[in-house]
């Protein structure tokens, strides 16, 4: 049969990222081109204990079907948590619990955006939620980033210029791909042109516990007096990406909608995974363990970026992150960046493509993202001497 | 802030089965409306068991990230059981894992529909599903369900009459909220009609193992020589609904745009529940469990049918299932059944007030749902006694 797909489908190719990583599985290939979390980092014991636990004491809790919202003891941790944490949650807020922060991309787009309304959104930015927006139909409008985050007068004047714009998508602390941190002001500035121009901002924030240097930032939707931001957090970084549990924070009005979307989409989370959580939260110290995780991200993005000064420090140009899972490198301008990748792949280190993350990926970039969670160290030091020795052959 | 939501969302309600189970999360309300399968068929002691083997033996596996077609592991599983078990599965057909049963029709919906496309389906069908179409834009036309399934005449004039028809979804088992059975003829008729037209059909298969008298008939899905038909089943009735595992059978092409679709709104499905389903498969005598809790319907079903027959034998109409968790019933036409329901939840019974199944839910039936799964063996006959009580008052 000849199939016929969807427009907005047909438009979506397989994510770069995604297909990378089935490449990867071969053992031989060290996986820089990932976003795994660090797998020393899981609590490995405390998820054995809780869902022995959990089994043990509510079974048929864990077993049976839940509601849309989220399992309410985990809604009301987190929304304590967040309360205690980052001064996120306002009177007229609720929280959602989520499979996956995707989710919440997903039917933030559902519930706000008709086909071909804009979403901005950073650029380059997360080739995830790019695609989840492009899987409505919407029209996508980058704003550069810098160093210090979004370019708030590029910013303007893409909301000056377009029309029908549903929301600003954002992710403001050690931003995929590119590690930047968005300043305090320009947060303040992106929150006062949202609300000017009567857009949402979703703020994506699944890196914010794993600063390792620098001074925490408020989060925008710390600053939400008037109801114009939703929150995404994840406990992928956190605890464990395999458990599929997220949430989100939004208006009332806004979550409610996003309860119907959910509803229709996969019912609801699983409910074994959201008491897991809840019981980490419940039975163990949080703030010990996210001490403890951001010393191990810290020493391996230290690594990392010794590894690039010696192997590739005359090559590229790169700014050290202060948290997160990235770094954002730059090739010289004289290197054809796709056939440097492809080399390097053929000497099997897996990095991705910086165009993997432009609203259009035919566009040229210099720039090749390189993760330092999913390898071990061993990884690190052989793919970056490795990334040194493709290099030699420019010179 | 006045939120402007996308017109999809508006249309939609929350689904009304599960604002009532949210009412009846009131331990006093007898939940005659829910459809959980009875918690006395969950295999409890061997989800703990694979749980704490898995934990302690594949930790990282469990917890990391997974790809979104699903676990290698269980899909080969899963389509080894298929071809064993119901001779599905064609060379040009693949498996997908996936977060719960109406995640197929999500993912069906974004791939083959572009807002204003026409989905055809039973009349009265399963809610969730419908609000599924429904969050995509999709137009839904409806063909009644008869005793022995969907009228194919009436199928036949609707596919003449109507553009863009890009799929008719069935549930040809036990169909909710009918109970009604599709006869093999009508497969087959429903088979060459959608060959015929050129749609393709959304074969859902939820209830196919609970069938408790009868003969069980060949899925539509092992017709299919064509590549026409996408199959959605869970493990949600047969193991436990709360892990959030299901699985489609779809041509490979197809499976590929929903795989896509998958990685741009929940990334993959929790791989620690994929592989207690797997381990479920490997480990334990699953025709034994599906024997064991076969049995469990039965006579749940038999006791309600008992009871119904008793308290309400001279006020409602019923057809006897052959299976699934659910009996359709018509309330005399001298009944107001909006006016009936709201009794009933007066008198602390839950029920589903036919309407809900609908295409419009303004159209009127006089038809209510009841559910004989949650409930334990007391909730039904004291449920069905006060049912019973409120025809009373009609007399």
């Amino acid at each position: 049969m000849d199939y016929i797909f969807s427009n907005k489908i047909s438009s979506l190719q397989p994510s770069a990222i995604r297909e990378i990583l089935k490449a990867t599985s071969d053992p031989a290939v060290i996986p820089l081109a990932a976003g795994n979390p660090a797998p020393e980092a899981f609590p490995v014991e405390e998820v054995q204990q809780l869902a022995k636990e959990i089994l043990a004491e509510k079974p048929i809790d864990a077993l049976q079907y839940g509601v849309s919202e989220g399992y309410q003891p985990l809604r009301e941790t987190v929304s304590g948590w967040l309360k205690n944490h980052e001064n996120i949650g306002k009177d007229f807020d609720t929280t959602l619990i989520v499979s996956g922060a995707t989710q919440v991309m997903d039917l933030v787009t559902k519930v706000l955006c008709n086909e071909g309304d804009t979403v901005i959104c950073e650029e380059p930015s997360f080739i995830g939620s790019l695609n989840c927006f492009r899987s409505y139909g919407c029209k996508l409008k980058g704003v550069p980033v810098e160093a210090d985050g979004m370019d708030v007068n590029a910013l303007e004047e893409v909301l000056k210029t377009s029309e029908n714009v549903k929301f600003i998508y954002t992710i403001p602390n050690f931003q995929n791909p590119s590690g930047a941190t968005m300043s305090l002001e320009k947060r303040e500035k992106l929150y006062s042109l949202a609300k000017e121009y009567g857009v949402m901002i979703l703020e994506d924030n699944p890196y914010g516990d794993l600063r390792v240097s620098g001074t925490p930032l408020p989060t925008i939707k710390s600053m939400d007096d008037d109801g114009i931001v939703i929150y995404a957090g994840s406990f992928s970084k956190i605890l464990a990406p395999g458990l599929r549990v997220a949430y989100c924070v939004a208006p009332q009005r806004i979550a409610a909608k996003m309860t119907v979307g959910k509803q229709a989409s996969d019912t609801h989370t699983a409910c074994l995974n959201q008491m897991i959580v809840d019981g980490w939260f419940k039975n163990y110290d949080i703030d010990a363990h996210l001490n403890k995780i951001r010393k191990v991200y810290e020493r391996k993005l230290n690594l990392m970026c010794d590894c690039i000064d010696r192997e590739l420090g005359d090559f590229v140009e790169y700014v050290r992150p202060e948290g997160g899972l990235f770094i954002w490198c730059r090739l010289p301008d004289s290197v054809n960046m796709p056939e440097f990748v492809k080399k390097a792949v053929d000497r099997k280190v897996a990095v991705v493509p910086g165009s993997a993350f432009l609203i259009d990926d035919t566009d040229e970039t210099q720039y090749i993202r390189l993760n330092f969670s999913t390898p071990s160290d061993e990884g690190i030091i052989n793919g970056v001497k490795i990334l040194g020795e493709v290099a030699k052959e420019y010179k």
